[in-house]
């Protein structure tokens, strides 16, 4: 299944400051940029600045949505999945990934990094939660991304 | 949003004849041939089949697994969401949709046709559950095909 | 495990009339009646009925609701659960269960009815979807009640 | 609502030590001996030990599964509720809950505890992540639960 392109999952918060949103943009872009596709929330925020900045370079870009409308995803998610579980669509957006990239972030994106650390998925952080040595954390957008792909392709071939 | 890809998902067993997979083959070459995604479980039978029918008319197909593992994906699966959910994966393959084809299938089947219109999400039905009046049958794959685009439409505009 | 009391679920619509409310009034009492620990969507008519009639009896009674509100439990609910999951809950309602006892319905209960079947947990109906022999069909709430605790005997013991 | 009785989730490592485990059994007890619900993920380590105190004191236990079996329950636990979701049965685990303590744990724990500051569910902490000045920090198990009982009444006058 090597021959699939890599799905990153980019988290982070709902709402954001310019500066952060900049950051999950240049996220964003770099991931595209590399051929791979990028899982995120479908929301605002961290989540509509990383689909945007994909969607720039080209990229396609999925949102794993909570409530049961595909029309709350932002104007840059390609493909929206509506899911209608609340608070659990946390599960599948982390599930759904060869790797995570936190960006800044609250509790939703704590809880994020927690269940891909509990399902081995490897987590590279932006200015987020630092709470454990599984995180690996990065200086920039573009060395996030470079690590993300690293891991992912890492672990597909496990 | 309207500008975004129809979503069709389509259901059925994970096991399938040859007759049934040949009609399932051709739902998902009509899907793709009229620009829509293609959403489905990810596994095998009729899922297998309509993705393949899919990206034999270069579509886009996405599998919504109820495992943790993307592998379990078939090959013609390009964008695999894995979600550990177990039946409850049922729930989104079918939240995802602006309609919902069912081919054939059993139980499971018959679940995420009942999940589609308890959302409102329009069903059609090539040879499966004729459980109610709310269910629009079609003779062909292309009809079904037809039929559910016109139903997503109509949906998306209301 | 065979100590533990036997848990039936009892679904059915959230609004329904005197008559429907009656039937699985008596279903509750009888399930508490006989031990049972009644299970149910934890919201208004057939699920308050049921949970009215276990409560009468004694009975213990538990809510799977699809909001995150425990709040939003029908007054005879002893354990609210809580669960966010929206129609995914349905999942959970059934899968708590040893058997499922459906007292008419639409097509939530219709899902329900189908998960059951397809994890292999045992459906008594009365009045309800008639739509396979898997499902053990009953003349009075009674005999649905013995039915259903005759099947999950049978499951443990398996 | 309040006439119901309060509802503690326990959470905690599925394998722990011998003083993690005697910290979680006195939890139990004392959330019994109160007069609550004890609600947790329903197998080993700490929520096992949780449920053992529980019962010793005659109180309700309820364990939220995240397979399809509820054999799979310890034997302390009263009312298993199979899920089948997989890791999305911590967010049902928490969202049951009035409030939440965490005993130890590790990174399904930390997301039981961000999911549920997410919710805005009460947390109290037993020798457990230190994360956020939100968490209540508690040096012993029934000053731990004292404070649950408080948090989780002053949570219902809201």
């Amino acid at each position: 299944m090597s021959a699939r392109p890599v799905r990153i999952t980019v988290v982070g918060a709902g709402e954001c400051d310019q500066a952060t949103a900049s950051i999950a943009e240049r996220v964003g872009t770099e991931i595209a940029r590399r051929g791979g596709v990028i899982v995120c929330g479908g929301l605002g925020g961290v989540m509509e600045a990383a689909a945007r900045g994909a969607k720039a370079a080209g990229g396609i870009t999925v949102g794993i949505l909570p409530g049961e409308r595909a029309d709350d995803a932002s104007p840059f998610i390609d493909i929206p999945i509506a899911t209608g579980l609340g608070h659990a669509r946390n599960v599948v957006n982390v599930a759904a990934a060869d790797a995570v990239i936190a960006v800044s972030g609250g509790y939703g994106t704590l809880s994020e990094i927690a269940l891909a650390l509990k399902m081995g998925i490897p987590v590279v952080a932006l200015a987020s939660w630092t709470i454990s040595q599984d995180i690996s954390e990065a200086d920039s957008p573009e060395e996030a991304v470079a690590r993300a792909f690293e891991l992912a392709q890492a672990r597909r071939h496990e």
